[in-house]
């Protein structure tokens, strides 16, 4: 519905990285934006138009669409031309739902897209990853997100398995018990330290600093080939590996110099377990969020300057 | 016992510092060196002679001392000279017998001082922070302690509350619960990463930072003004503040310009809560453990030069 009183969308493009959370025993907390990118356009339209190219493409292209939902609430009006162009696969544990909110609110307008995507997709850290890029740590404080980046050693570089198949990240998570040993909580807590020590300087990295006793074990029976995926890809030269996310993708941390090697022996891995799917060397993405503002489009004239919110 | 074969002790003057270990959320993980420091020499002697200086003066000065325990076991011979000059509380959350354990080991000789305070402390936290100094995660990996500094803004300090009572970190132990809930090990993770963030970077160390679900709680009951006390540090200005390693000491984290105020505020409100004792504002220590090698002297002229270890 445009009417005189309708908030002014200016037309512009967000584009964020996709993430890796999880990261081991940093289950809910640590993540790492990937050089694969979620983009989308947002321009004033007579009505709501969505238009969805790449990765997610088969997904409805009406208001059901993550990208319009999150857009349509940011810019407070359905008139919206929304344009979404993914390279992240949906549904694989590589925050693909988080960098899509993320990118949306930013391209609606928004000026808080981490709270407006955690909001949305209930992972902070998934979209504190696309936001900020690089290596991230995030929790909830209050009503709402916090985040900051913690060193990353630019001599990583990672390989991540994508299988063929969809984990739901829902399923994911009823399979985490309601309760664990304190023992096991601390344990994960020293596993956090180590990995976060390791990817601020990759010579301290260590295959023990992926151990964690939250998630992946749990985790396992949906993705039975996992474990010894993981344990091959540090056999063939990562330092670490881990799940990305809620899976089934997973990520091996190599560096520089093993990870021609690593992806090649990845996706012999996967060929040999029999889990369709491919290995990709990805390099951390560290620029995170990059909004451009489009000018001011304007599909009609029937609105009041005066009524143009600031550019926030 | 002296022989020909025994082992040769060099004269050995190692000295590290205090720590506050657990951190809020990173129990059993994090911890943090203090410029309270514990000195041990050791020389070679006739027969075992234990002397003690400062605090812990009191302890029995034979060869159930800790100080003691240690450099026999690493000498591999009960004939030592040893002084203990220390000037950390004992049994107050303060890393005394790590740190006394890390300065007899390298004041007897050992090459690895870390592993041997953690197998005799257990608290390989509280050790490593007294070997390396600084800010330290350490955590168990097979069966030794691995250990690394982060990243610590020279912009913090540091103000101790020291209540003049004892709790013994056995009692503390036991406090805790057998298993938690996931969601709360998750929080834990969050908030530990929050602090990590914010110890290296001061302007995003928020009050937050230090809230935990894994051990404050449960152990208030064993100092039931530690919340308010607590409370107290933060609202008179410190950026955050915990337990110190299983308590009663309570760390609050400050800014430089902010420490006096608060040290002076923590007496007070140590003296309205009716807890004696007193606070203490010391600076992190960088520089971990020092160890001088102070000659060879021989009290007997009975061991063969070849006998002579290399020094590791």
């Amino acid at each position: 519905m445009t009417t005189a009183g309708a908030p002014v969308v200016r037309a512009r493009r967000a584009r964020c990285p996709a993430s890796s959370a999880n990261l081991g025993p940093g289950f809910d907390t640590l993540a790492l934006a990937l050089r694969l990118y979620v983009e989308v356009e947002v321009r004033p339209s007579e009505r709501l138009v969505v238009r969805s190219e790449g990765e997610g493409r088969d997904l409805p292209g009406d208001r059901t669409h993550l990208g319009a939902r999150v857009a349509v609430e940011v810019a407070g009006t359905d008139c919206l031309d929304i344009t979404v162009r993914s390279e992240v696969p949906v549904a694989r544990g590589l925050g693909s739902s988080a960098a899509l909110a993320v990118a949306a609110a930013a391209a609606a307008g928004s000026a808080d897209p981490l709270a407006v995507a955690t909001k949305v997709d209930g992972h902070a850290e998934n979209a504190a990853a696309s936001v900020l890029g690089g290596l991230v740590t995030a929790t909830i404080v209050g009503r709402g997100p916090v985040a900051h980046r913690l060193a990353l050693d630019d001599g990583l570089t990672y390989v991540v398995l994508v299988p063929d198949r969809a984990l739901p990240t829902v399923t994911a998570r009823h399979a985490l018990a309601a309760s664990v040993r304190h023992h096991d909580a601390a344990f994960n807590l020293g596993r956090m330290g180590l990995l976060v020590a390791g990817l601020g300087d990759r010579r301290c990295l260590v295959p023990e600093a992926t151990q964690d006793r939250l998630h992946q074990e749990a985790r396992a029976p949906l993705f039975p080939e996992s474990p010894a995926l993981l344990a091959g890809l540090v056999d063939v030269g990562a330092r670490a590996a881990c799940w990305s996310g809620a899976g089934p993708c997973l990520l091996a941390i190599c560096d520089r110099g093993s990870a021609r090697a690593v992806r090649e022996a990845g996706e012999r891995l996967m060929a040999e377990a029999g889990v369709d799917g491919r290995a990709l060397h990805l390099d951390a993405d560290t620029t995170g969020l990059v909004v451009q503002d489009l000018g001011s489009d304007r599909p009609d004239s029937d609105r009041p300057d005066s009524d143009r919110p600031a550019d926030r």
